[in-house]
Protein backbone atom coordinates (compact mmCIF):
# COMPACT_ATOMS: atom_id res chain seq x y z
CA UNK A 1 0.00 0.00 0.00
CA UNK A 2 1.26 3.41 -0.94
CA UNK A 3 1.41 5.17 2.12
CA UNK A 4 0.43 8.92 2.72
CA UNK A 5 4.04 10.37 3.40
CA UNK A 6 3.08 14.15 3.21
CA UNK A 7 4.29 15.89 6.28
CA UNK A 8 2.13 18.60 6.72
CA UNK A 9 -1.68 18.07 5.59
CA UNK A 10 -5.22 20.20 6.35
CA UNK A 11 -8.61 18.59 6.04
CA UNK A 12 -11.40 20.12 5.95
CA UNK A 13 -14.81 18.88 7.31
CA UNK A 14 -12.79 16.87 9.86
CA UNK A 15 -15.16 16.53 12.70
CA UNK A 16 -16.79 13.53 11.16
CA UNK A 17 -17.86 11.77 8.14
CA UNK A 18 -14.93 10.86 6.06
CA UNK A 19 -13.06 13.90 7.00
CA UNK A 20 -12.55 12.06 10.58
CA UNK A 21 -11.88 9.19 9.12
CA UNK A 22 -9.08 10.50 7.20
CA UNK A 23 -7.91 12.06 10.25
CA UNK A 24 -8.01 8.64 12.44
CA UNK A 25 -6.37 6.88 9.31
CA UNK A 26 -3.15 8.93 9.21
CA UNK A 27 -2.75 9.64 12.39
CA UNK A 28 -2.47 5.79 12.95
CA UNK A 29 0.09 5.59 10.45
CA UNK A 30 1.91 8.42 11.31
CA UNK A 31 5.50 9.49 11.60
CA UNK A 32 7.26 12.17 13.92
CA UNK A 33 7.65 14.82 11.31
CA UNK A 34 4.10 14.06 10.26
CA UNK A 35 1.40 16.95 11.69
CA UNK A 36 -2.48 17.08 10.64
CA UNK A 37 -4.31 19.99 10.73
CA UNK A 38 -8.24 18.97 11.39
CA UNK A 39 -10.08 21.66 10.25
CA UNK A 40 -13.64 22.15 11.08
CA UNK A 41 -16.25 25.20 11.92
CA UNK A 42 -17.84 24.63 15.20
CA UNK A 43 -13.96 23.00 17.11
CA UNK A 44 -15.97 23.55 20.92
CA UNK A 45 -19.45 22.25 19.56
CA UNK A 46 -21.50 18.70 20.38
CA UNK A 47 -20.29 17.58 16.77
CA UNK A 48 -16.73 17.46 16.67
CA UNK A 49 -17.01 15.54 20.07
CA UNK A 50 -15.06 12.90 18.21
CA UNK A 51 -12.62 14.37 17.02
CA UNK A 52 -10.95 16.15 19.92
CA UNK A 53 -11.32 12.53 21.39
CA UNK A 54 -8.99 11.17 18.69
CA UNK A 55 -6.77 13.99 19.47
CA UNK A 56 -6.36 12.87 23.09
CA UNK A 57 -4.89 9.91 21.58
CA UNK A 58 -2.42 11.68 19.35
CA UNK A 59 -2.05 15.22 20.86
CA UNK A 60 1.52 15.60 19.31
CA UNK A 61 -0.25 14.30 15.40
CA UNK A 62 -3.41 16.49 15.28
CA UNK A 63 -4.14 20.20 15.93
CA UNK A 64 -7.93 20.93 15.47
CA UNK A 65 -7.88 24.40 13.99
CA UNK A 66 -11.26 26.59 13.45
CA UNK A 67 -12.06 26.96 9.91
CA UNK A 68 -10.39 29.82 8.13
CA UNK A 69 -7.86 30.49 10.70
CA UNK A 70 -5.16 30.30 8.13
CA UNK A 71 -2.86 32.77 9.56
CA UNK A 72 -3.19 30.26 12.84
CA UNK A 73 -2.22 27.36 10.02
CA UNK A 74 0.64 29.50 8.81
CA UNK A 75 2.22 30.46 11.99
CA UNK A 76 2.34 26.90 12.77
CA UNK A 77 3.66 25.02 9.62
CA UNK A 78 7.24 26.82 9.42
CA UNK A 79 9.14 26.80 6.37
CA UNK A 80 8.58 23.56 4.59
CA UNK A 81 5.15 25.00 4.26
CA UNK A 82 1.83 22.70 3.75
CA UNK A 83 2.06 19.46 1.58
CA UNK A 84 -2.08 18.07 1.62
CA UNK A 85 -4.80 20.04 1.57
CA UNK A 86 -8.24 18.02 1.15
CA UNK A 87 -10.91 19.73 0.59
CA UNK A 88 -13.92 17.29 2.14
CA UNK A 89 -16.43 19.57 3.96
CA UNK A 90 -19.43 19.43 1.89
CA UNK A 91 -23.02 19.24 2.06
CA UNK A 92 -26.08 17.83 0.43
CA UNK A 93 -29.47 19.07 -1.13
CA UNK A 94 -32.16 17.44 -2.76
CA UNK A 95 -34.15 18.56 -5.82
CA UNK A 96 -35.23 18.36 -8.85
CA UNK A 97 -35.51 20.85 -11.81
CA UNK A 98 -39.23 20.87 -10.43
CA UNK A 99 -38.94 21.22 -6.92
CA UNK A 100 -35.05 22.69 -5.90
CA UNK A 101 -34.91 25.46 -3.70
CA UNK A 102 -33.23 28.85 -4.66
CA UNK A 103 -31.84 28.47 -1.40
CA UNK A 104 -30.56 25.33 -1.86
CA UNK A 105 -29.07 25.96 -5.20
CA UNK A 106 -27.13 28.51 -3.43
CA UNK A 107 -26.20 27.20 0.09
CA UNK A 108 -25.10 24.14 -1.99
CA UNK A 109 -23.16 26.31 -4.30
CA UNK A 110 -21.46 28.56 -1.41
CA UNK A 111 -20.25 25.46 0.76
CA UNK A 112 -19.09 23.36 -2.03
CA UNK A 113 -17.50 25.86 -4.20
CA UNK A 114 -16.46 29.09 -3.63
CA UNK A 115 -15.80 27.95 0.30
CA UNK A 116 -13.13 25.46 -1.66
CA UNK A 117 -12.05 28.31 -3.82
CA UNK A 118 -11.28 30.43 -0.96
CA UNK A 119 -9.71 27.57 1.04
CA UNK A 120 -7.17 26.88 -1.82
CA UNK A 121 -6.49 31.08 -2.17
CA UNK A 122 -5.42 31.05 1.57
CA UNK A 123 -3.26 27.63 1.54
CA UNK A 124 -1.61 28.44 -2.06
CA UNK A 125 1.36 30.40 -0.57
CA UNK A 126 1.92 27.49 1.89
CA UNK A 127 1.36 24.83 -0.61
CA UNK A 128 3.90 26.85 -3.04
CA UNK A 129 6.33 26.56 -0.45
CA UNK A 130 6.07 23.11 0.00
CA UNK A 131 6.36 22.34 -3.83
CA UNK A 132 9.75 24.69 -3.56
CA UNK A 133 10.99 23.45 -0.73
CA UNK A 134 10.90 19.74 -1.96
CA UNK A 135 13.60 19.61 -4.14
CA UNK A 136 12.25 16.82 -5.80
CA UNK A 137 10.89 17.37 -9.64
CA UNK A 138 7.00 16.11 -10.51
CA UNK A 139 4.29 16.16 -8.54
CA UNK A 140 3.13 13.99 -4.96
CA UNK A 141 0.62 14.36 -2.72
CA UNK A 142 4.17 13.85 -0.47
CA UNK A 143 5.42 17.42 -2.03
CA UNK A 144 2.43 19.28 -2.93
CA UNK A 145 -1.06 18.10 -3.62
CA UNK A 146 -5.08 19.72 -3.11
CA UNK A 147 -7.25 16.97 -3.17
CA UNK A 148 -10.93 17.87 -3.82
CA UNK A 149 -13.41 15.35 -2.66
CA UNK A 150 -16.10 15.18 -5.18
CA UNK A 151 -18.68 12.73 -6.35
CA UNK A 152 -19.75 11.01 -9.17
CA UNK A 153 -22.56 13.09 -8.48
CA UNK A 154 -20.87 15.51 -10.29
CA UNK A 155 -20.50 13.86 -13.41
CA UNK A 156 -22.27 14.74 -16.37
CA UNK A 157 -21.60 10.82 -17.41
CA UNK A 158 -22.93 9.49 -14.47
CA UNK A 159 -25.21 11.72 -12.41
CA UNK A 160 -28.00 10.77 -15.07
CA UNK A 161 -28.31 6.92 -14.69
CA UNK A 162 -28.73 7.66 -10.44
CA UNK A 163 -30.89 10.79 -10.42
CA UNK A 164 -33.86 8.98 -10.33
CA UNK A 165 -33.00 7.13 -7.16
CA UNK A 166 -31.12 10.32 -5.66
CA UNK A 167 -33.00 13.42 -7.25
CA UNK A 168 -30.12 15.88 -5.70
CA UNK A 169 -29.73 18.60 -8.37
CA UNK A 170 -28.45 21.61 -6.51
CA UNK A 171 -25.47 18.80 -5.21
CA UNK A 172 -24.87 17.58 -8.40
CA UNK A 173 -25.08 20.98 -10.48
CA UNK A 174 -23.08 22.71 -7.41
CA UNK A 175 -20.25 19.08 -7.16
CA UNK A 176 -19.88 19.68 -11.37
CA UNK A 177 -19.03 23.45 -10.82
CA UNK A 178 -16.11 22.11 -8.37
CA UNK A 179 -14.99 19.67 -10.89
CA UNK A 180 -14.32 22.52 -13.08
CA UNK A 181 -13.00 24.43 -10.25
CA UNK A 182 -10.56 21.28 -9.81
CA UNK A 183 -9.28 21.06 -12.95
CA UNK A 184 -8.46 24.94 -13.68
CA UNK A 185 -6.38 24.89 -10.46
CA UNK A 186 -4.58 22.39 -12.03
CA UNK A 187 -4.11 24.20 -14.48
CA UNK A 188 -2.94 27.08 -13.16
CA UNK A 189 -0.71 25.56 -10.56
CA UNK A 190 0.94 23.05 -12.71
CA UNK A 191 4.20 25.03 -12.81
CA UNK A 192 4.31 25.54 -9.71
CA UNK A 193 4.06 21.55 -9.23
CA UNK A 194 1.04 21.30 -7.11
CA UNK A 195 -1.39 17.94 -8.07
CA UNK A 196 -4.89 18.51 -8.48
CA UNK A 197 -7.16 16.25 -8.61
CA UNK A 198 -11.17 15.06 -7.59
CA UNK A 199 -11.78 11.84 -5.84
CA UNK A 200 -14.97 10.09 -5.63
CA UNK A 201 -15.15 8.46 -1.63
CA UNK A 202 -17.64 5.53 -3.24
CA UNK A 203 -20.82 5.98 -0.96
CA UNK A 204 -20.23 5.53 2.23
CA UNK A 205 -21.97 5.12 5.57
CA UNK A 206 -21.98 8.92 6.77
CA UNK A 207 -24.72 11.40 7.48
CA UNK A 208 -24.56 12.78 3.82
CA UNK A 209 -24.12 9.49 2.54
CA UNK A 210 -26.92 7.48 4.78
CA UNK A 211 -27.49 4.17 6.35
CA UNK A 212 -28.41 2.24 2.96
CA UNK A 213 -24.74 3.03 1.85
CA UNK A 214 -22.56 -0.05 0.87
CA UNK A 215 -18.96 1.57 2.14
CA UNK A 216 -18.25 1.66 5.77
CA UNK A 217 -16.08 4.87 6.30
CA UNK A 218 -13.23 2.22 6.76
CA UNK A 219 -13.03 0.94 3.67
CA UNK A 220 -13.88 3.77 1.75
CA UNK A 221 -10.90 6.20 3.42
CA UNK A 222 -8.28 2.72 3.41
CA UNK A 223 -8.99 3.27 -0.57
CA UNK A 224 -8.56 7.06 -0.99
CA UNK A 225 -5.21 7.37 0.94
CA UNK A 226 -3.69 4.33 -1.18
CA UNK A 227 -4.80 6.33 -4.13
CA UNK A 228 -3.77 10.05 -2.85
CA UNK A 229 -0.72 8.36 -1.76
CA UNK A 230 0.41 6.79 -4.95
CA UNK A 231 -0.55 9.95 -7.09
CA UNK A 232 1.97 10.88 -9.61
CA UNK A 233 1.71 13.93 -12.27
CA UNK A 234 -0.04 11.53 -14.77
CA UNK A 235 -3.35 12.07 -12.36
CA UNK A 236 -3.01 15.85 -12.23
CA UNK A 237 -6.05 17.28 -13.45
CA UNK A 238 -8.04 13.93 -13.22
CA UNK A 239 -11.14 12.07 -11.63
CA UNK A 240 -10.82 9.08 -10.27
CA UNK A 241 -12.64 7.05 -7.55
CA UNK A 242 -11.66 5.61 -3.96
CA UNK A 243 -10.46 2.50 -5.89
CA UNK A 244 -8.24 3.74 -8.26
CA UNK A 245 -10.37 3.99 -11.14
CA UNK A 246 -10.91 6.41 -13.48
CA UNK A 247 -14.29 8.76 -13.14
CA UNK A 248 -15.36 10.01 -16.69
CA UNK A 249 -16.62 13.55 -16.47
CA UNK B 1 -30.69 22.40 -44.36
CA UNK B 2 -32.88 21.97 -41.48
CA UNK B 3 -35.31 24.25 -40.59
CA UNK B 4 -36.29 25.00 -37.29
CA UNK B 5 -40.45 24.29 -37.88
CA UNK B 6 -41.21 24.58 -33.97
CA UNK B 7 -44.28 27.15 -33.95
CA UNK B 8 -43.90 28.56 -30.33
CA UNK B 9 -40.41 29.37 -29.61
CA UNK B 10 -39.20 31.62 -26.61
CA UNK B 11 -35.47 32.90 -26.51
CA UNK B 12 -33.88 35.01 -23.41
CA UNK B 13 -32.11 37.33 -23.78
CA UNK B 14 -33.02 38.35 -26.78
CA UNK B 15 -32.24 42.06 -27.28
CA UNK B 16 -28.28 41.59 -28.49
CA UNK B 17 -25.83 39.41 -29.11
CA UNK B 18 -26.35 35.90 -30.35
CA UNK B 19 -29.71 36.25 -28.95
CA UNK B 20 -31.04 38.71 -31.11
CA UNK B 21 -29.49 36.87 -34.10
CA UNK B 22 -31.36 33.74 -33.45
CA UNK B 23 -34.76 35.96 -33.42
CA UNK B 24 -33.43 37.63 -36.73
CA UNK B 25 -32.65 34.72 -38.47
CA UNK B 26 -36.05 32.51 -37.34
CA UNK B 27 -38.19 35.31 -38.32
CA UNK B 28 -36.74 35.89 -41.55
CA UNK B 29 -38.01 32.01 -42.64
CA UNK B 30 -41.20 32.27 -40.26
CA UNK B 31 -43.92 30.44 -41.21
CA UNK B 32 -47.36 32.29 -40.36
CA UNK B 33 -48.09 29.55 -37.52
CA UNK B 34 -44.66 30.58 -36.07
CA UNK B 35 -44.52 33.06 -32.98
CA UNK B 36 -41.60 33.76 -31.30
CA UNK B 37 -41.24 35.24 -27.72
CA UNK B 38 -38.37 37.58 -27.53
CA UNK B 39 -37.57 38.21 -23.76
CA UNK B 40 -35.17 40.66 -22.36
CA UNK B 41 -34.74 42.30 -18.91
CA UNK B 42 -35.49 45.64 -19.96
CA UNK B 43 -37.88 46.18 -23.38
CA UNK B 44 -38.09 49.47 -23.21
CA UNK B 45 -34.21 50.43 -22.46
CA UNK B 46 -31.89 51.94 -25.06
CA UNK B 47 -29.97 48.05 -25.31
CA UNK B 48 -33.15 46.65 -26.50
CA UNK B 49 -33.15 49.20 -29.45
CA UNK B 50 -32.18 46.27 -32.21
CA UNK B 51 -34.84 44.15 -31.12
CA UNK B 52 -37.56 46.80 -31.16
CA UNK B 53 -36.75 47.41 -35.03
CA UNK B 54 -36.61 44.12 -35.72
CA UNK B 55 -40.32 43.59 -34.22
CA UNK B 56 -41.53 46.42 -36.43
CA UNK B 57 -40.51 44.74 -39.81
CA UNK B 58 -42.31 41.54 -38.13
CA UNK B 59 -44.50 42.98 -36.05
CA UNK B 60 -46.84 39.02 -36.53
CA UNK B 61 -43.96 36.85 -35.92
CA UNK B 62 -42.46 38.46 -32.96
CA UNK B 63 -43.51 39.56 -29.39
CA UNK B 64 -40.95 41.08 -26.85
CA UNK B 65 -41.95 39.65 -23.21
CA UNK B 66 -40.03 41.11 -20.24
CA UNK B 67 -38.10 38.30 -18.46
CA UNK B 68 -39.60 36.32 -16.28
CA UNK B 69 -43.88 37.23 -17.51
CA UNK B 70 -44.43 33.83 -18.38
CA UNK B 71 -48.33 34.29 -17.23
CA UNK B 72 -48.38 36.74 -20.34
CA UNK B 73 -46.50 34.06 -22.42
CA UNK B 74 -48.97 31.64 -21.24
CA UNK B 75 -51.94 33.24 -22.71
CA UNK B 76 -50.74 33.91 -25.93
CA UNK B 77 -49.83 30.07 -26.57
CA UNK B 78 -52.88 28.89 -26.41
CA UNK B 79 -53.90 25.00 -26.06
CA UNK B 80 -50.55 24.03 -28.21
CA UNK B 81 -48.10 25.14 -26.01
CA UNK B 82 -44.81 26.12 -26.36
CA UNK B 83 -42.26 24.35 -28.46
CA UNK B 84 -38.90 25.71 -28.23
CA UNK B 85 -37.36 27.32 -25.07
CA UNK B 86 -33.78 28.91 -25.69
CA UNK B 87 -31.75 29.48 -22.82
CA UNK B 88 -29.36 32.43 -24.37
CA UNK B 89 -29.00 34.57 -21.52
CA UNK B 90 -25.48 34.86 -19.93
CA UNK B 91 -22.54 37.23 -18.39
CA UNK B 92 -19.69 36.34 -18.07
CA UNK B 93 -16.40 37.06 -15.55
CA UNK B 94 -13.17 36.97 -15.24
CA UNK B 95 -10.85 35.61 -12.89
CA UNK B 96 -8.73 32.70 -11.88
CA UNK B 97 -7.78 30.70 -8.99
CA UNK B 98 -6.09 33.51 -7.00
CA UNK B 99 -8.62 36.57 -7.99
CA UNK B 100 -11.69 35.49 -8.84
CA UNK B 101 -14.31 37.46 -6.41
CA UNK B 102 -16.89 35.93 -4.54
CA UNK B 103 -19.30 38.12 -6.12
CA UNK B 104 -18.42 37.23 -9.27
CA UNK B 105 -18.75 33.54 -8.56
CA UNK B 106 -22.41 34.42 -7.13
CA UNK B 107 -23.32 36.44 -10.15
CA UNK B 108 -22.41 34.21 -12.61
CA UNK B 109 -24.12 31.41 -10.96
CA UNK B 110 -27.08 33.00 -10.21
CA UNK B 111 -27.63 34.61 -14.00
CA UNK B 112 -26.01 31.41 -15.92
CA UNK B 113 -27.40 28.33 -13.49
CA UNK B 114 -30.24 29.55 -11.71
CA UNK B 115 -31.80 31.78 -13.98
CA UNK B 116 -31.87 29.15 -16.41
CA UNK B 117 -33.38 26.52 -13.85
CA UNK B 118 -36.04 29.12 -13.00
CA UNK B 119 -37.11 29.73 -16.69
CA UNK B 120 -37.49 25.88 -17.85
CA UNK B 121 -39.47 25.44 -14.48
CA UNK B 122 -41.33 28.14 -15.44
CA UNK B 123 -42.28 27.01 -19.21
CA UNK B 124 -42.35 23.39 -18.49
CA UNK B 125 -45.76 23.27 -18.39
CA UNK B 126 -46.52 24.86 -21.85
CA UNK B 127 -43.31 22.29 -23.00
CA UNK B 128 -45.68 19.15 -22.08
CA UNK B 129 -48.72 20.72 -23.17
CA UNK B 130 -46.84 20.85 -26.69
CA UNK B 131 -45.24 17.65 -26.19
CA UNK B 132 -48.41 15.98 -25.52
CA UNK B 133 -50.30 18.36 -28.47
CA UNK B 134 -48.02 17.10 -31.14
CA UNK B 135 -49.11 13.47 -31.28
CA UNK B 136 -45.80 12.68 -32.67
CA UNK B 137 -43.78 10.10 -31.20
CA UNK B 138 -40.22 10.47 -30.40
CA UNK B 139 -37.91 13.91 -29.65
CA UNK B 140 -37.73 17.13 -32.18
CA UNK B 141 -37.39 20.59 -31.26
CA UNK B 142 -40.24 21.38 -33.53
CA UNK B 143 -42.26 19.31 -31.11
CA UNK B 144 -40.91 20.04 -27.76
CA UNK B 145 -37.37 21.11 -26.38
CA UNK B 146 -35.12 23.01 -24.04
CA UNK B 147 -31.67 24.41 -26.21
CA UNK B 148 -29.34 25.52 -23.28
CA UNK B 149 -26.92 27.82 -25.10
CA UNK B 150 -23.36 26.87 -23.19
CA UNK B 151 -20.10 27.22 -23.77
CA UNK B 152 -16.45 24.90 -24.15
CA UNK B 153 -15.39 27.36 -21.16
CA UNK B 154 -17.89 24.95 -19.60
CA UNK B 155 -16.09 21.30 -20.41
CA UNK B 156 -13.84 19.72 -18.53
CA UNK B 157 -12.23 18.51 -20.98
CA UNK B 158 -12.00 21.78 -22.95
CA UNK B 159 -11.35 24.49 -20.96
CA UNK B 160 -8.31 24.17 -19.71
CA UNK B 161 -6.53 24.58 -23.20
CA UNK B 162 -8.28 27.73 -23.23
CA UNK B 163 -7.68 29.11 -19.24
CA UNK B 164 -4.34 30.85 -19.97
CA UNK B 165 -5.84 33.04 -22.87
CA UNK B 166 -9.29 32.99 -21.04
CA UNK B 167 -9.02 33.01 -17.41
CA UNK B 168 -12.74 33.17 -16.84
CA UNK B 169 -13.00 30.61 -14.02
CA UNK B 170 -15.93 31.72 -12.84
CA UNK B 171 -18.25 31.73 -16.25
CA UNK B 172 -16.49 28.37 -16.56
CA UNK B 173 -17.57 26.80 -13.28
CA UNK B 174 -20.75 28.36 -13.49
CA UNK B 175 -21.41 26.96 -17.28
CA UNK B 176 -20.04 23.85 -15.69
CA UNK B 177 -22.91 23.63 -13.60
CA UNK B 178 -25.32 24.44 -16.08
CA UNK B 179 -23.98 21.18 -18.58
CA UNK B 180 -25.13 19.35 -15.00
CA UNK B 181 -28.36 21.27 -15.08
CA UNK B 182 -28.86 20.27 -18.95
CA UNK B 183 -27.86 16.70 -18.60
CA UNK B 184 -30.35 16.44 -15.28
CA UNK B 185 -33.37 17.99 -16.85
CA UNK B 186 -32.82 15.56 -19.93
CA UNK B 187 -33.21 12.52 -17.75
CA UNK B 188 -36.05 14.34 -15.87
CA UNK B 189 -37.91 15.25 -19.14
CA UNK B 190 -37.41 11.94 -20.57
CA UNK B 191 -40.80 10.71 -19.76
CA UNK B 192 -42.71 13.97 -21.51
CA UNK B 193 -40.39 13.49 -24.42
CA UNK B 194 -39.06 17.25 -24.02
CA UNK B 195 -35.93 17.27 -25.86
CA UNK B 196 -32.94 18.91 -23.88
CA UNK B 197 -29.36 19.00 -24.90
CA UNK B 198 -26.48 22.29 -24.88
CA UNK B 199 -25.04 23.69 -27.94
CA UNK B 200 -22.10 25.57 -27.88
CA UNK B 201 -22.03 28.13 -30.73
CA UNK B 202 -18.21 29.25 -31.10
CA UNK B 203 -16.18 31.90 -30.85
CA UNK B 204 -18.69 34.81 -31.76
CA UNK B 205 -18.22 38.50 -32.13
CA UNK B 206 -20.64 39.84 -29.43
CA UNK B 207 -19.66 42.30 -26.23
CA UNK B 208 -19.54 38.72 -24.52
CA UNK B 209 -17.11 37.30 -27.03
CA UNK B 210 -15.25 40.24 -27.93
CA UNK B 211 -13.55 41.51 -31.17
CA UNK B 212 -11.14 39.37 -31.43
CA UNK B 213 -13.88 36.03 -31.76
CA UNK B 214 -13.46 34.07 -35.12
CA UNK B 215 -17.41 34.15 -35.89
CA UNK B 216 -19.76 36.68 -37.07
CA UNK B 217 -23.43 35.85 -35.11
CA UNK B 218 -25.12 35.40 -38.83
CA UNK B 219 -22.77 32.43 -39.35
CA UNK B 220 -22.99 31.03 -35.83
CA UNK B 221 -26.58 31.23 -35.47
CA UNK B 222 -27.04 29.46 -39.31
CA UNK B 223 -25.18 26.72 -37.39
CA UNK B 224 -26.86 26.36 -34.34
CA UNK B 225 -30.44 26.53 -36.35
CA UNK B 226 -29.13 23.80 -38.31
CA UNK B 227 -28.52 21.95 -35.44
CA UNK B 228 -31.35 22.89 -33.65
CA UNK B 229 -33.55 21.57 -36.70
CA UNK B 230 -31.87 18.32 -37.05
CA UNK B 231 -32.04 17.27 -33.43
CA UNK B 232 -34.04 14.05 -32.60
CA UNK B 233 -33.52 12.15 -29.37
CA UNK B 234 -30.16 10.40 -30.63
CA UNK B 235 -29.01 14.20 -28.93
CA UNK B 236 -31.12 14.36 -26.51
CA UNK B 237 -29.01 15.11 -23.00
CA UNK B 238 -25.86 15.95 -25.47
CA UNK B 239 -23.49 18.70 -25.74
CA UNK B 240 -23.02 19.69 -29.30
CA UNK B 241 -21.15 22.98 -31.21
CA UNK B 242 -23.15 25.02 -33.80
CA UNK B 243 -21.36 22.86 -36.97
CA UNK B 244 -22.62 19.54 -35.34
CA UNK B 245 -19.58 18.01 -33.46
CA UNK B 246 -20.06 16.98 -30.39
CA UNK B 247 -18.17 18.31 -27.72
CA UNK B 248 -16.94 16.02 -24.93
CA UNK B 249 -18.19 17.17 -21.17
N1 LIG C 1 -20.86 9.79 2.01
C1 LIG C 1 -20.95 9.54 0.71
O1 LIG C 1 -21.57 8.57 0.28
C2 LIG C 1 -20.27 10.46 -0.26
C3 LIG C 1 -20.36 10.11 -1.63
C4 LIG C 1 -19.73 10.93 -2.57
C5 LIG C 1 -19.03 12.02 -2.13
N2 LIG C 1 -18.97 12.35 -0.80
C6 LIG C 1 -18.21 13.55 -0.43
O2 LIG C 1 -17.37 13.26 0.66
C7 LIG C 1 -17.16 14.46 1.42
C8 LIG C 1 -17.42 14.19 2.89
O3 LIG C 1 -18.76 13.75 3.03
P1 LIG C 1 -19.30 12.96 4.31
O4 LIG C 1 -20.07 11.81 3.80
O5 LIG C 1 -18.20 12.74 5.27
O6 LIG C 1 -20.35 14.05 4.87
P2 LIG C 1 -20.80 14.39 6.36
O7 LIG C 1 -20.65 13.18 7.24
O8 LIG C 1 -22.13 15.01 6.24
O9 LIG C 1 -19.71 15.47 6.84
C9 LIG C 1 -19.66 16.71 6.20
C10 LIG C 1 -18.54 17.53 6.79
O10 LIG C 1 -18.52 18.79 6.12
C11 LIG C 1 -18.63 19.83 7.07
N3 LIG C 1 -19.36 20.98 6.56
C12 LIG C 1 -20.60 20.99 6.01
N4 LIG C 1 -20.95 22.24 5.69
C13 LIG C 1 -19.92 23.04 6.01
C14 LIG C 1 -19.69 24.43 5.91
N5 LIG C 1 -20.60 25.27 5.38
N6 LIG C 1 -18.52 24.92 6.35
C15 LIG C 1 -17.60 24.11 6.86
N7 LIG C 1 -17.75 22.76 6.99
C16 LIG C 1 -18.91 22.24 6.56
C17 LIG C 1 -19.38 19.22 8.24
O11 LIG C 1 -19.15 20.00 9.40
P3 LIG C 1 -20.32 20.21 10.54
O12 LIG C 1 -20.24 19.03 11.46
O13 LIG C 1 -19.91 21.49 11.19
O14 LIG C 1 -21.64 20.28 9.82
C18 LIG C 1 -18.74 17.85 8.28
O15 LIG C 1 -17.50 17.90 8.89
C19 LIG C 1 -18.08 15.51 0.82
O16 LIG C 1 -17.33 16.33 -0.05
C20 LIG C 1 -19.08 14.69 0.03
O17 LIG C 1 -19.62 15.41 -1.07
C21 LIG C 1 -19.57 11.58 0.13
N1 LIG D 1 -20.05 35.11 -27.87
C1 LIG D 1 -19.33 34.01 -27.70
O1 LIG D 1 -18.19 33.89 -28.17
C2 LIG D 1 -19.89 32.87 -26.91
C3 LIG D 1 -19.10 31.71 -26.79
C4 LIG D 1 -19.60 30.65 -26.07
C5 LIG D 1 -20.86 30.71 -25.52
N2 LIG D 1 -21.60 31.86 -25.63
C6 LIG D 1 -22.92 31.87 -25.00
O2 LIG D 1 -23.88 32.40 -25.88
C7 LIG D 1 -24.94 33.03 -25.14
C8 LIG D 1 -25.19 34.42 -25.67
O3 LIG D 1 -24.00 35.16 -25.54
P1 LIG D 1 -23.73 36.50 -26.36
O4 LIG D 1 -22.36 36.37 -26.91
O5 LIG D 1 -24.85 36.80 -27.26
O6 LIG D 1 -23.67 37.56 -25.14
P2 LIG D 1 -24.06 39.10 -25.09
O7 LIG D 1 -23.95 39.73 -26.43
O8 LIG D 1 -23.29 39.67 -23.95
O9 LIG D 1 -25.63 39.05 -24.70
C9 LIG D 1 -25.99 38.54 -23.47
C10 LIG D 1 -27.50 38.55 -23.36
O10 LIG D 1 -27.86 37.99 -22.08
C11 LIG D 1 -28.68 38.93 -21.39
N3 LIG D 1 -28.45 38.87 -19.94
C12 LIG D 1 -27.28 39.01 -19.29
N4 LIG D 1 -27.47 38.94 -17.96
C13 LIG D 1 -28.79 38.77 -17.77
C14 LIG D 1 -29.60 38.65 -16.60
N5 LIG D 1 -29.09 38.66 -15.37
N6 LIG D 1 -30.93 38.50 -16.77
C15 LIG D 1 -31.45 38.47 -18.00
N7 LIG D 1 -30.74 38.59 -19.14
C16 LIG D 1 -29.42 38.74 -19.01
C17 LIG D 1 -28.27 40.29 -21.94
O11 LIG D 1 -29.29 41.24 -21.67
P3 LIG D 1 -28.96 42.80 -21.32
O12 LIG D 1 -28.81 43.52 -22.63
O13 LIG D 1 -30.16 43.23 -20.52
O14 LIG D 1 -27.67 42.81 -20.52
C18 LIG D 1 -28.11 39.94 -23.40
O15 LIG D 1 -29.37 39.88 -24.02
C19 LIG D 1 -24.48 33.00 -23.68
O16 LIG D 1 -25.11 31.92 -23.02
C20 LIG D 1 -23.00 32.75 -23.77
O17 LIG D 1 -22.48 32.10 -22.62
C21 LIG D 1 -21.15 32.93 -26.32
Amino acid sequence: MAVVKACKILITGANRGLGLEIVKQLSENSCPKQHIFATCRDPDGPKSEALRELVKKHPSAITIIRLESANKVGSLLGNNGLNLLVNNAAIVANGTIQTSSVEDMKNTFNTNVIGPLLIIREYLPYLQMAAKASGIPGMSSNKAAVINISTVAGSMTRMPSIYNQFPTLPYGVSKAGFNMLTVLAAEEFKADEILCMALHPGWVKTELGGDEATLEPKESVEGMLRVIGSLTEKQHGGFMDYSGETVTW
